[in-house]
């Protein structure tokens, strides 16, 4: 590991990825938080608008000023909604600043999906410079990368649950099912009826089935390990709870095998993986195992009779599904130690 | 609806799904209350454990005393743990009072089946006798039966999630895939870490995977409803709230359909069940909307593409899925209105 | 028990208030809701607002005709914000309808102290029109009453936690503390950083000290009882949970009494209020045990060392704080049964 | 700082305090973990328990055995019931290894008052060696202190409000009253009916009015601020939420006085404590601002009509109320900087 230290912003720093950003940032040993933007609270201390951080955390929050913020910036964080988000990579990336984009504005490869889901791309020409940020799925090389698409919440928990059968291709890939459910703070902060705490407290529900937009990035997902675009069933519910998505993973695998054969197929697919951990047999993780902190753990169970494989992953969806990867991810754009920053272990209870 | 009376004995009235009975049977116009039992707290009111019941129920608890009770009675609802149900089923059954059984304990035709998931049978000769309680699935008069057995909360969500379908065979069985949420109070009352508030609060967990005791009600259920004994893959996972279950089910249908045509046979199917409503297209219940009340609202989507259904359906796993549809089993049982004292709008919020 | 209908419509029937009046409405025996009001949702079912009543109440939602609905009525309730809600109560009084206001706008007496702190009242002339709707007070005789104030969720739980010491001038003034503790739900369905989950699931906290708008309405009520004007101490804090109001009220005693002697004058006190449940000694309620109830359970606790009360109420905020008192003070109003329709027990768990 | 490392035991690592601690010292730089001990789950690995600390902390629990782990030790923390946990000192005390003990047997320095509210202590000749473990009251020396006795929960919070007006004579003792509300992991991980998620979840109530065992450490809190002892008012709430306490203090002054007087009284006296905030006027802490971190934030309203002060207090409960206070007092005991390893700030939301 290096002693560099690397300047960052947080545009957009009053969302809850923001504010996640900015607490793992400032306990980064090889960060130094340059700016912190926000429109709506552009003149207040961050501390002020967040009391938890005072004491820590009292940086004045500005509005974006690309221009002057690019002078002693290496990495811009961007914590903004989809299409804005677009827009404001370019500004970063003329200035020859890196970008690490939560918004989902380059998850998708392709134009024509991304438009047929989210609306006109204001840079399509940015995209083929976009990596995207998952590094357990061992697609790319990310050291270096200028622009890097942070991966969807789901998407995250999705993919890590399935990916060592798929990339064996060991799975029917029209089997798929992906019956995710995820804390509230996954629909933000922004003021909603479907967020009121009496809407959700008490209540379970599916939402957006048949068309929620992550479905094209987990269909992508699973071309890249497997090279062939499938059809999944994507179903997201709203678990009464802050944090934390619990993806369930039903597959039919192709040919018979047995729990330990598959178990030694993820351990090997996961070796390096800091992130990941996996459970034994009969043993399947909860969503507060990895509560704050930046851990994937799955667990899976075979049925033998009829060779349909349940899997479960937990993740912490502002950390590891969103805050916590960008940091994993500038970590290895920067050559600094992946883990650096997120060995944070889950508070219990 | 006859102006008789019904006199009724809630045996083991402290556990969750006893008090629910007491709650509902007060308020039902037919129904008088006429014991009470609880082995703990025998000897004090009702309303001293239960201090929202005082002056409402202060009928004092009593030990079991079936000989002394029977003379009484018309029927016992027993709420008392399986095996210890079927030993005090025959006890009243042999003072001729009709039973209807919270237990596991009659749910299950087949012997060898009860005992691989549950032990031994204490009274396997009572099993002809029993009468399967769920009025929608129009399997049997329940008219003069002599001992129904209540469904398990799960396999009422599932089972009528996917009994139209079924009843039609229209879908491929071995593709059925429950994915199930409940609330705590499925686990009742009794003490143990996993229902410790601290454990459960701001989590969400799949747990008894691939072996949790509903999965062979649900293949019975299905064979009842088809001819065929399936493979169910069925998953139960515990949603940090008191009350409700959603099960998201998935299915393959045989050849291709419409969303139209098939809300017409849940339509038919369902035309007389007066607790089951249907959504139009694009809207799924939610468990707070049937939360308190005895209805199971379904809705469903139609994937064209891949002609897999996602099947949604919603209960209150202590009223429709335990207290409330036994009463339900009552009024049939006794030719009462089958809806009598049980048309409750859940509160919003 | 007379067997009239009372013809009733609820402006703004899709806040929370107003729900939950249609919902204890349409189950009041002596009841026939004429009209449900909305300007946000006119034109759609109220069964489509709240699946939760398909079946049950499919009523179309209107906008505000006062001219049209007063032709059918005998009684609004007006659940709409404090100075629309005066605007609305003149239209409808001049059309000879009755009126209980949920709103604060005829809660205070003195025009003056309702200014300082909620603005201009845009008609101070039906002051003295308006009777103060908290029946077990005794203060004024409800039938008849043209047009009713339905009093705070926190005054409601604040006074009848001290109306008898305070009827009988048994308590310093001066050393009244009121702490108060309500769900989300007394914040209404409007969309606010602060009702959204993730801002009030795991947190509690106080609010609006020194400044709820409650204060005067406890002051008044304790003038009302005393004669005298006190200055009380009320701190309001947000519990996270939907519904229930509990107060801890802390009071000196002006000369040595007994639990026994106290008791005593709680129950000479409430003798005829139906609504108003006294535990015994080293018995307090919790907000579960009147949670979807009218009641108003009340304990307390004498410290002999020094003479001090800490007296406990709890109250469900939605119902006997607001849409449950509001239909006791229409019994009331007409003469019916003051209990009717509003005995339902609360749902244990 | 000196670069030693301090080599600790956590005695009954499983419980909240226990797994607490061990979270927060296995990230300590200058704590080597030596022992977990647990009687039940001894022979398994922490984090087969605790499967968050998978990868981080794979100890092997262990029984007790004083003997064989006092060679290795320079200090043990103890987390195990009172009564027991005096039993324990002694024996490490014996063996010349330091103890912070965290249950209350060295609380009270009365043998008497221990007596009367937690039965025979059976080692009253060590209280002379214990001293009181809440650095920010300046009351004693902790650095080379043998034995500590970490305060509870509420105390800490209770006491932290109202030191720099008892300190100074301020107020009026017996005018004081603290209503205090706190997260169910307060209560431990031991099963009872009172932590069980039904009976928590949405609801909310008091318990242990009048009679509270943290009653007796408060009014010793307050004597050795002042010389006197209070006849306090301590009324314990519980709130449905995991972590958290916000203790709302009411205190009459004894003269007339303004908030920017008392402020500053606040600011001179936690001048050093790096763990209290004050916050600005108007501005008071919520619990979710102090979760899991060290932190206890403090805000307060004088009401200048009848000079009475609202102090508001939060703390995290098993932090600054346990496990983190007592790292904080190791700290000091073994000269190490006093903030070491406690400088987490809240994840929000």
């Amino acid at each position: 590991m290096t002693s560099k230290q690397v300047s960052i912003a947080v545009i957009g720093a009053t969302g809850y990825t923001g504010v996640e950003l900015v607490r793992l940032l400032q306990e980064h040993p090889q960060v130094k938080i340059t700016h912190l933007t926000s429109e709506s609270f552009a003149g207040k201390k961050f501390s002020e608008c967040f009391p938890a951080f005072s004491g820590r955390v009292d940086t004045t929050l500005s509005p974006l000023d690309v221009d002057k913020m690019a002078k002693d910036l290496d990495l811009a964080f961007l914590c903004v909604p989809h299409q804005e988000a677009a827009k404001t990579v370019k500004l970063f990336l003329d200035k020859k600043v890196k970008v690490i984009d939560l918004s989902a504005d380059f998850r998708l490869n392709d134009v024509k999906t991304y438009e047929a889901w989210y609306g006109p791309h204001p840079h399509p020409e940015l995209l083929e410079k976009a990596i995207y940020g998952m590094p357990e799925l061992q697609l790319s090389n990310l050291k270096n990368a200028e622009l890097i698409a942070n991966p969807g919440c789901y998407p995250t928990a999705c993919l890590l649950a399935i990916a060592p059968l798929a990339h064996h291709k060991l799975i029917h890939l029209d089997s798929l099912i992906f019956d995710a459910k995820s804390g509230v703070s996954g629909a933000g902060r922004k003021l909603a009826l479907g967020s009121h705490f009496c809407e959700v407290n008490e209540n379970f529900k599916a939402y957006g089935i048949g068309k929620h937009r992550h479905t094209p990035e987990i269909n992508q997902g699973i071309k890249k390990l497997t090279g062939q675009l499938p059809s999944i069933t994507f179903t997201p519910h709203l678990v009464p709870m802050t944090r934390g998505i619990l993806a369930t993973v039903y597959a039919q695998l192709k040919s018979s095998s047995t729990h330990q054969d598959l178990l030694k197929i993820y351990q090997d697919y996961y070796q390096k993986a800091s992130f990941v951990r996996l459970r034994p047999e009969g043993n399947f993780p909860e969503t507060r195992e990895v509560r704050n902190s930046n851990f994937c753990d799955i667990g899976f169970h075979l049925d033998t009779q009829n060779q349909r494989l349940t899997v479960v992953s937990a993740i912490d969806n502002l950390i590891k599904g969103a805050s916590g990867q960008a940091i994993q991810n500038m970590n290895l754009m920067f050559g600094l130690e992946e883990t650096c920053g997120l060995l944070q272990t889950s508070p219990i209870p």
